[in-house]
């Protein structure tokens, strides 16, 4: 099987109560296939980033057997680059930078062996970037998984609702959710989003879990209750890299095998909130995950009997 | 076995974004003690109320098995009244009325027979009124679960402290449990409270859920995602009813069982929500509540073998 996935590759600086890491690797990208690079391994990212961009963080991919033949690295120019600071509560930030630098004209190119991939992620970034990526696509792949936020349902309401409508599995926040739907309720959005055009929604509500949304049918995955978040930075795309790699490692796109999907993506999730940045990411062993899975299995298992 | 009950008996005027209930029947006594009995029949009810307290209500409460022979009726004097407005949201509440009435001098009595109850529900109250309740007690009960609020914490720290120490299981809502503890962290606030005395702490997050912990053990039950919430008063006490009232069927008061009480807890809870007041409490089957508890199962069931 093969995984694709298109995103930012990026420099975030990050305030958090616990401290500030300066641009320091990230994006949307970055995340999703560290994350998914721990059940998986035929993976590309499709991205640009600029000359300044870190020769080490390349190898730690080709480490992780994540191709970069789709990264464009474009010469005298500058990688995109995101500040921001989280609040005491860590449920909200304030952006203070925002450069695109090399994003402004990003054209995306998808390597000719990762036209026909398996399994395609796309990370958040404008939809219509989204939509050129799906359009080299030579055979629709088994599962197209998409990430969006607020920001498009703003500036691009209509590309928005056009790539929405030609993916299989939607990511969003749970306001995100609501913006989308014009619906407060979330069972009530989910079920206006999924007549969109995607089979599948997960509402991710950060601290408080995700729900995973399928025709009448809905599956909740709680988030471990953790003696302290570090910095919530990339969690969401973790979340997502653990899904999809979890699902292209089993080659099984049941709904059975999505929930279980969702919790091997909170693990990784679970784990990104540990450190800045990547940092957590980069030390994850099979054993670390398994345990954090079992983590999950003793937070919600139950055993009733009914007459 | 037997449940012994102690809590407010009262008049509520809700309003919500779907209408306003005027007078209604609430308090928190009166949504444990019917909560309660969708479980178990020996429960007995200590608390207040005036001349004003409908007798249907009290018929209501003698054909679910809920005895009244703690619940004085005062002549001449008027019930506990409270009004409180729901934000669109449904999350947070402002309170537009409160009157003591009866329960500015209440001396809780608890009858001879419950002094030796094997479970007592203190509900949130004074915690001089549930102190003296657990002074009446001949003999220790099996277990005692007690409900407060942010009210007391600020009101009378000291009292609470000693009402909370001599407790089982404490139930407060997430901000309350970073207000007791000073932790912003639910798993360091958890850990903190349980030094304070009780062994089990239940920590309710409304529509995200509700944990318990238990020495180094966490469990998490969700609530269950609603298409409408349409009177969020009495949901706590409908839970802690709930929760009690199982345990008390059950007699077992193992942290396992404690896992399927708080589920059965949040099975009710999630009923009460969808009416005005107790109405829909008033209604319940025991088809109803196993079919929602097999929702509960569904919604978070997951099958993942780990090598």
């Amino acid at each position: 099987m093969s995984l694709l996935i298109v995103g930012t590759v990026a420099f975030d600086t990050i305030e958090t109560p616990f401290g500030k890491a300066e641009k320091t690797v990230g994006g949307a990208a970055t995340y999703i296939a560290l994350s998914a690079s721990a059940f998986t391994e035929n993976i590309e990212i499709v991205s640009v980033v600029g000359e300044d961009f870190p020769a080490k963080t390349i190898e730690e991919f080709h480490k992780r057997k994540i191709g970069t033949g789709g990264l464009q690295i474009i010469p005298g120019k500058k990688s995109f680059y995101w500040a921001g600071r989280y609040r005491t509560d860590m449920n909200s930030r304030e952006t203070l930078v925002t450069e695109l630098n090399v994003l402004a004209d990003f054209n995306p190119i998808v390597p000719q062996p990762f036209r026909s991939a398996d399994f395609l992620m796309l990370g958040n970034l404008t939809p219509l970037v989204q939509q050129q990526v799906l359009n080299q696509m030579t055979k629709r792949p088994k599962l197209v998984v998409m990430d969006t936020m607020n920001y498009w349902m703003e500036s691009m309401p209509k590309e928005l609702a056009a790539t929405i409508s030609r993916v299989d599995v939607l990511t969003i926040n749970d306001e995100e959710a609501r913006q989308l739907s014009g619906e407060y309720s979330l069972v009530k959005a989910a079920q206006k989003i999924m007549q969109m055009g995607p089979k599948y929604l997960i509402i991710k509500k950060g601290e408080h879990g995700a729900l995973l949304f399928y025709d009448k049918h809905v599956f909740f995955a709680p988030a471990l209750p953790l003696e302290d978040v570090f910095d919530p930075t990339g969690a969401g795309d973790s979340f997502a890299g653990g899904f999809i790699g979890y699902l292209d490692k089993t080659k099984d796109i049941s709904f059975d095998n999505m929930k279980r999907a969702v919790i091997f993506g909170s693990a990784i999730a679970s784990f990104c909130v540990e450190k800045f940045g990547i940092d957590r990411l980069l030390e994850l062993s099979t054993a670390d995950v398994e345990d954090r899975v079992q983590e999950f299995i003793d937070l919600v298992q139950f055993d009733i009997a009914l007459d």
